[in-house]
């Protein structure tokens, strides 16, 4: 016997991040139930975004054209680039920051063990950048993690070797947190670097 | 300027249940860059389900089909009749207990506030189904809440009119569970409802 379309549906949504089968269930009867055009229209616009997003062929972020709309934008400062690991991350610092830069995505960070190198990660492409000239500073906003350092490493040699200075956000004391809460790496970073007070 | 297709998916996705801003960009994000190929099964699967599954004519659960399958089944029991508020509840039943009767789909309680009275139930088909005779026992599996008990009295009533035993599963102490965390309700009627050790 195949599976009902209810039950195709149900272990299609478990593709969704954080989405098992319980959820799943709830989801599929709530579509069914509540919300059929809601249901229609996410069909739809998965299956477009599916289709059409590719990747920017300056930024490598996802773009529905050749050029995204930030690379191809006049009012952002082309003397800034920001190199991210992931779209997601490129997102948060748009939303949070003032940053008006422009930006180039990884997807992913140099690991070597999984097959992951300066080749997957498009480098060749950000070394072009760098060489055309014009990027004075490059924001290298990889996680701190240590793959991320390692890949921030390697991308600030890069940078140097075209003469472009390199720069990483500050590291340190969450704002808002409190202090007894904050893990210890973080601490001892904090410390570490202290500033004095003007 | 129109929103992007990422935008679109974005939005889309925040009709599924407990799915927020957050949760809807990273399930976005998550299917470009990982899983592309689920993404589609899932548009295609989504599409498919609401376009195509209707409530069966017997029992107004989910079903492709004008009857569904257990309706259909001559393996079931048909002097056992079990009425659930929602598919979700009748999935629960069947993957949880050995009751092999038919079901009969409420889609809601009875709710007179928000316009929901025995026609929005599919009450006269129920009782029409009570009235074919060789149902003999109604088991009434709505929620043990005041709309739940008020929808599960009114069922019991029209069951008794065409002599039809009405019953109810045990409410009680869950198993497995701890006696110092069970709520006030359940424990006060758990103690009144006590039956005498064998």
């Amino acid at each position: 016997m195949t599976a009902s379309l209810l039950e195709q549906l149900i272990e299609a949504l478990r593709v969704l991040p954080g989405v098992g089968q319980k959820s799943a269930q709830r989801m599929a009867y709530h579509v069914l139930e509540r919300n059929r055009d809601g249901g229609k229209r996410l069909a739809d616009a998965l299956a477009a975004a599916v289709e059409r997003i590719g990747q920017c062929s300056d930024c490598r972020d996802f773009s529905e054209s050749e050029v995204c709309a930030i690379c191809a934008s006049n009012s952002r400062d082309a003397h800034l680039l920001c190199v991210v690991e992931t779209p997601a991350d490129r997102l948060a610092i748009e939303q949070a920051t003032d940053y008006r830069g422009l930006y180039f995505v990884l997807h992913g960070r140099l690991s070597p063990l999984d097959g992951i190198g300066p080749r997957e990660l498009g480098l060749d492409r950000l070394a072009g950048r760098l060489a055309d000239g014009g990027i004075q500073e490059m924001i290298i906003a990889t996680n701190p993690t240590v793959e991320g350092e390692a890949t921030a490493h390697y991308l600030a040699q890069l940078a140097r070797q075209h003469d472009v200075r390199p720069s990483r956000p500050a590291h340190g004391l969450p704002l808002g947190g409190e202090l007894e809460y904050v893990d210890r790496g973080t601490l001892s970073h904090a410390f570490g670097s202290r500033s004095e007070v003007p």
